[in-house]
């Protein structure tokens, strides 16, 4: 039985000063993994579910030590708590990584050369991923899980809070690596210390591509300060254009599933756009949806004349702040557009290019709509609460990443990887 | 007749306080060029081809005015120079260009959500591109052809040497845009100030991707200051091992031309790994190759005895130093090995993971090789000369990306373009 001894943070106190060797020292252990076949790669991972699943006293009893620090108030308490309900959906999680199919060794393309060489690019694992984020301790089992699984080994920055949940977390995810023959830095958990983040964000000789996940700040500062090559999985200021044709039973059951179904993640609602020709017939049918959850709506002029009418009790008029905000709470704002082009305009201005929708019965409309935006994920008559690795079809995600190279979107088990161009020649040279 | 006037400047130096107005047009622009159909983009860039074949005398004058500037002796005098024949090889490349598949639009994947929405992910455009470069002006419409043809806005800051020729190029270019209907920001010439450079590299709000081109210490300004994300293409220090089983003849051969062919650019040889085995049948093989161009060699112990034994004139002891250095001149280093272990331990160790090849006719040994050494090529008995966006079958490139995000190696046409998640529904919300 694994035990959470005292000593649990000992061996990072030691290497305070810099972390290069121990960098140094997952650079090597990547070699391991990064050769690894399919069904070796896919056994660890499941036996790192499994472990997990063995150890819920232990892991219960770590985490009482990171909870026994925080504040019951505070609304972190909730995020930090594991549970067995929870420990166990962890481990279904990383099982459900380890059924996923093998993003490793895919041809993507071939091509003989006029000289006869052969030329294929196959994808292979990144080779080393530095993971830095504040949340809860089951996103130390989710990334690990999928750079595991696609072959790369993890550096995980984890939150002060969570130190001792993680810890155990990770000890328990080596001792899966060690019983199947790998060594254990595949998996490596830096000390909490803050200092420790800027020599992860310039080590390129060790670490290939960099991952943060959390606030607005931690990106901001990831932004600034990393010289490794970074995917940002970033906010979402998502926006539902509600035509003049749309099907307004329709238009408003999107509208309240996308703003209230799950208020606090990235893909929720923040501003509805409404067509002035319209919104007096469409606004007093979101609200039915709306009072429940006393959502706080920021309206314009006109909107706010329609809603006041309707007695609507959470009401509010829009300042410019309310455009181009990200809520992340049971609020919105209502903006009431001329039609399309103004539509389109005030997305390209406000959107982080996250999710955006229309709802329109229009066909013609819709693909403009879809061509026109620029966003990850563009909808017609859908919730953008649908942006999501599992919803799309790709298992489980790293995030949501709102820029444009490599990933955009969700970014899941098939985006671990990158490319490699193999020639295999018969003497050939470069005239 | 299009005419250099002596106010060729004047545009840009009003506006030497900021870039953001300039940024903000580009921006703008970008959006009439990222949805243009194939047919547009392509027959754009092949008027910029016959634009510039028309007006060769003008481009040579502009060029004589940045001559006329820099010192006949210095070796950037050739690269700057523009001659009738140059130009016409620089039209030709942006008609090619123009002639090479479109890469926008293409459906990577699709998929039925349970709940009946069609979701599918498709290339489109990344936006606005920024490129930041030294070299000679051919790099101003080879990179501008390759943004225009893929749907893309340019924002290029090209060296002040050559500034009054990229200047022209630049106006030539937006001429053509103009003539087609297109506002001529979507291909901007930043002034020639080094101090927009900051500007341009932390322009998260207008810049989409950046693309750094020219010296190392170029590439690690960009990577220590930009928040843009950026592809870097970046140095090569590339090895080719002679295996104890390599056919002595193929290899000298492959040796003698990936050092020799084109010793200034990224995919040339630095250092030779011989198994040492065959190193004194081997290294004798070498000598008619190099003694041509005046081979430099920086040899280990082992080597030293083997070339002094024959009276090779160009030989020095290696220093640590020539291991893990790109000499982009005609010398190289040599290091004598144990075998395939060793020879992966010194790649692993000193590679830049540009361009890799092993020399041997045992199929086994090539196959772990090509396995285990991490770089954007790897080659089995031929010349590392070949990575290249034209012999890998891809048409022009940018250059060759030795990061592992969104592109590797030759950084061509194809990925010049994003992902874009496109879900159409019938009125699904989540639950």
């Amino acid at each position: 039985m694994w035990q959470v001894s005292d000593k649990i943070d000992n061996n990072f106190m030691e290497k305070k000063q810099t972390i290069v060797p121990l960098l140094e020292s997952v650079k090597k252990a990547a070699g391991y993994i990064n050769r690894r076949e399919d069904g070796a790669r896919a056994s660890i991972t499941a036996a790192i579910a499994q472990t997990l699943r063995d150890h819920i006293a232990g892991i219960i009893a770590a985490n009482a030590a990171d909870l026994a620090a925080m504040d019951k108030a505070s609304p972190l308490y909730d995020r930090l708590q594991l549970t067995e309900g929870r420990i166990l959906s962890i481990a279904d999680a990383a099982a459900m990584v380890a059924a996923l199919p093998d993003p490793v060794g895919k041809k993507l393309s071939s091509y003989t050369h006029p000289d006869g060489m052969r030329i294929e690019k196959i994808t292979v694992p990144l080779g080393v991923v530095g993971a830095i984020y504040e949340a809860r301790p089951n996103v130390t089992v989710d990334i690990a899980a999928l750079c595991l699984r696609s072959g790369n080994a993890v550096v995980l920055k984890g939150g002060s809070d969570a130190h001792h949940s993680n810890t155990l977390l990770v000890r328990l995810m080596q001792k899966a690596l060690t019983e199947h023959g790998l060594p254990q830095e595949v998996i490596t958990l830096l000390p909490p210390d803050r200092e420790v983040v800027g020599e992860l964000l310039t080590a390129t000789r060790y670490v290939d591509v960099l991952i943060p996940r959390g606030s607005q700040g931690l990106i901001d500062f990831v932004r600034k300060n990393a010289t490794v090559p970074t995917i940002e999985t970033g906010a979402g200021v998502c926006h539902t254009y509600v035509h003049e044709k749309a099907d307004p039973e329709k238009a408003a059951a999107i509208v309240v599933n996308a703003k209230t179904q799950r208020p606090s993640v990235c893909n929720a609602l923040d501003t509805i756009l409404i067509d002035k020709a319209v919104a007096p017939d469409f606004l007093p049918r979101i609200i039915p949806g709306f009072l429940p959850f006393g959502v706080g709506i920021y309206a314009d002029d006109t909107a706010y004349a329609i809603l006041h009418r309707e007695g609507y009790p959470f009401l509010h008029p829009a300042t410019p702040d309310d455009y181009g905000h990200e809520y992340l709470s049971q609020n919105c704002s209502v903006k009431t557009v001329e039609g399309l082009t103004q539509a389109l305009d005030h997305i390209a201005l406000y959107s982080s290019r996250h999710s955006e929708a229309i709802v329109t019965e229009d066909a013609g409309t819709a693909e403009t709509f879809l061509k026109e935006v620029d966003a990850a994920a563009v909808y017609h008559n859908a919730s953008t609460r649908f942006t999501d690795g599992g919803e799309f079809g790709l298992g489980a995600e790293l995030g949501i990443s709102t820029q444009k190279l490599h990933a955009r979107g969700p970014f899941a088990l098939e985006k671990l990887v990158c490319e490699k161009w193999i020639v295999r020649g018969s003497g050939q040279v470069r005239r």
